[in-house]
């Protein structure tokens, strides 16, 4: 594989990653869920890709039905500078930027976008931390009326680490 | 397939579809690509998804070498209104709303906001006709300086069709 020198900050986020999350938020009930995010690196070219999908867990009577899913590109600016656009099905899409420290991101929304049909999203902010064949995020959202607050958490391993 | 009613009304451009297209704009040299488009709708999801990548075609000695590629979501907000999200690896998100009119759909970007380091672009029209086995679409743009104008038309061949 020929790695563009300009993703190079981020090659640590480069890999398939399968576990479990928990979502939570004033305007529903708790929920758990497992989740696949694919992150690769197309040849010679400056951007990461990002595609995410969730399903039901546990007990429940529709366990392993799709909920969410999500798609977008991550972008370095220099060596600790990360960028993300996110398009997501609900009809919205959120453009990040952000700081790389070490192995981990952490990015905020400077524009949150949504069509007309779409639910009111006021900001987004991602964190993700790679630690050995483990990946962990949160990702808090202000939303529907609500402040700024935790909304999912998960822990993801390596596929194949 | 269970196909979500609400999606109905864009059932028209599911497929694989592949051709070639001719981009055109003031500040750059007039180009050829060929393009593959995927449309597909997930079992009982309101939205169809969305993939797009091309690459370079004719005499160029870096001939079949990816350019561009996006990726999003289609939606429908009743039977004659269309919504879509699409976000680029150059740092973009387009958010649209437009019209369907029989076997074809005229978008307007609502939206388009992009990361600190993208190229600037004000707006973005996209139009896409089904006609039997071939999906023409036009793209014209605002971007960089310069008046909205035409920027891409290709003509595609369902896949298998």
């Amino acid at each position: 594989m020929s790695l563009h020198p300009d993703i190079a900050p981020l090659v640590f986020l480069i890999g398939t990653w399968n576990g479990e999350g928990r979502g939570e938020y004033p305007t529903i009930a708790d929920f758990t869920y497992g989740e696949e995010i694919k992150i690769a690196a197309p040849p010679n070219k400056p951007f990461l890709t990002y595609t995410q999908r969730t399903w039901r867990t546990g007990d429940h009577p529709e366990a392993g039905a799709p909920l969410h899913t999500e798609t977008g590109y991550f972008r370095a600016a220099g060596p600790d500078r990360a960028e993300a656009v996110i398009a997501m099905p609900t009809g919205v899409v959120e453009v990040h930027a952000g700081k790389i420290g070490g192995t981990s991101v952490r990015l905020e929304t400077t524009t949150v976008a949504a069509t007309p049909t779409a639910k009111e999203v006021r900001s987004v902010e991602r964190s993700l931390v790679v630690d050995g064949e483990e990946l962990r995020y949160e990702l808090w959202m202000a939303a529907v009326g609500q402040a700024n607050q935790i909304h999912l958490t998960a822990t993801l391993r390596r596929q194949g680490g």
